[in-house]
């Protein structure tokens, strides 16, 4: 039996999302490819571990209550503006599933988290796709005001830059537009700043975030949004009732409360990532300046080349050294770069020396 | 800021689900009111469990491929004829999503699984909700072949009654049906038979199960579907790429390994089961033949009248004893009986005593 005919219109278009390789593990990888966490989670989300295995007969806390009751703590707002995802990308799919229809346009920028429009197109709602100006990714607030978009995603700091946006920029724009507005916050904690104060200023505003990155739980599939009561109500009109599981809602819980093994990790992350960035400058490789646990550069070949090829040469010279990082060769502003997660000191020691032996080999016949 | 103009037309009429009471435990408590299994999970799922933890900063691998592995296993059909969920209703949805759009149509039987229509009325979809026509809920398959539905769902053993069906009824529709047909067999591990043979034969038919009840994994979220590899392809277009996290993946991994415990654990269920059903067939209350983890029953008063009120009465009674056992109160079919999960021998003899206590209670004032 052929199926087409059964397929919704939007999943009968509908181009998912390819998410970075997750290779097979030997003692010689080095995993840089996907703005992972080089460090475990607290050692404390151990503790009590057993006791919550005994309760997995029982469904979970529909309103993950306690978790979101930390997290309001932690950013100084109440629980009711916070909503707990299987991961952020849980939480950006609520928002498209909330406010967007046929007739209500998503707006995002190009190059950016290319989830966004995934979540649309399964959607099937109009999106207008706006390719970013020059090569600074500046925002330019009358693209966004004057979109007609009904929703508008912004990641903050940029992905795959890195590059950070000020608050003044935010209020500026919040100030003018009057749809839902979502900074998407993945990796502000490795940042001089975020937009969380804005939140008592602006109601149309949605700030999401992930225990991903810098809480070291990108196995764990916890996300948050912060917003005004009243969008947090709708996001949860839509959100599935038993989203969070007993495990995830316990070991979030702990990680958060220690504050002190996340600030040593993310200083940590920062540390390596500036060590590093100092290197490249050295080296005259383009580099960006970050606000996130990675590093967007472009790589000069032995034969003093940057480009396209040359990136994608590097690229996969290091595959074939068991060593993955992210390269996205479908857009001009990024195709002649790479996108390298922070590891720890001694992988970023490797990769150094890894880029040492691809400079000296001959270029790409 | 009104958000009703932003937000999208079928999440503003949306409905959302409204699960089972989730109360404040006691040392009293008997907590018989949303079919979560009254064991833990099997011992092993403890072992190597600190070993995951140290590797949750690592995203988990997305199509969750082990897991379908011991799935595929344990049902003799292919991995790729797999597909695992964030809970049974993940995969519902993945339905939903993949095989609706604003013209093509849902069907499902009232009552049944209230979630079916709710994921509907997030999606925007038609839906064709038919009434069963009697009280042994038996289903007239040209009410499902002439529905002109693009997408089906039966529960089957059937919820809220418990009633089981034979597989030459699904066959008999099967035949004809030439849309997508859902056999959700959340209860069906504690059923004399499944459909899972019918999947060699037809390949638009979805069976989708849970580890929630049978497995005592309500707090973990893990559930799956299996069908067509053609149709689990176009599942897995719109699910979320990683949808089960590092911890729910291995858990459920060693639950399913450890067919011994399953069966140990089944069995206690369909004893307690069997005798409560004998029991009440004693008290003459009319009680369905079960092939679920509960009991669906209608209450007889001191009086010796039944209906609306008494079910009503005996669930307020019951509730402020501290035992919960669920009441839906909005269907002809159901507003004079209960559903009660089958809870530990304890439990259920603990029960039997509030019921006597109820009976020799004056009837409602």
């Amino acid at each position: 039996m052929s199926f087409d005919k059964l397929v919704s219109e939007q999943v009968f278009k509908h181009k998912p999302y390819q998410p970075g390789k997750q290779p097979k593990f030997s003692t010689k990888t080095i995993k840089l490819n996907t703005n992972e966490n080089p460090y475990p989670p607290s050692p404390l989300v151990k503790e009590n571990l057993f006791n919550q295995v005994n309760q997995l007969h029982l469904y979970p806390e529909s309103s993950s209550k306690d978790l979101r009751v930390c997290i309001a703590n932690l950013h100084k707002v109440d629980p009711d503006q916070v909503i707990i995802g299987n991961g952020s990308d849980d939480i950006l799919n609520l928002c498209v599933r909330s406010f967007s229809d046929s007739s209500k346009k998503v707006g995002f920028f190009d190059p950016s988290y290319s989830l966004y429009e995934v979540l649309c197109s399964v959607q099937g709602c109009p999106t207008n796709k706006i390719s970013f100006q020059n090569s600074s990714f500046d925002i330019d607030i009358n693209l966004i005001t004057k979109s007609g978009c009904n929703l508008f995603f912004v990641t903050s700091p940029h992905a795959p830059s890195g590059r950070s946006y000020e608050n003044i920029l935010f209020s500026d724009i919040l100030k003018k537009y009057k749809g839902v507005f979502v900074i998407d916050e993945a990796y502000a904690d490795f940042a001089p700043q975020n937009a969380v104060n804005l939140i008592k200023e602006f109601d149309n505003l949605i700030i999401t975030r992930t225990l991903s990155k810098s809480y070291s739980l990108a196995g764990l599939r916890v996300g948050y949004g912060i917003s005004s009561k009243k969008i947090i109500s709708i996001l949860n009109r839509v959100r599935e009732v038993y989203n969070i599981d007993r495990l995830a809602q316990h070991i979030a819980k702990i990680a958060l409360a220690d504050q002190e093994y996340f600030s040593q990790n993310t200083n940590s992350i920062i540390n390596s990532r500036e060590n590093f960035y100092e290197e490249l400058q050295k080296w005259g490789w383009h580099t960006y300046k970050s606000g996130a646990n990675f590093l967007f550069t472009r790589p000069i070949g032995k034969d003093g080349q940057f480009g396209k090829s040359t990136a994608q040469d590097l690229h996969s010279f290091l595959q074939n050294e068991e060593v993955f990082i992210r390269y996205f060769p479908y857009h001009p502003l990024t195709e002649a770069y790479v996108r390298i997660s922070v590891g720890k000191e001694k992988e970023m020691d490797m990769l150094l020396k890894k880029l040492i032996k691809w400079q000296s080999k001959d270029p790409q016949k």
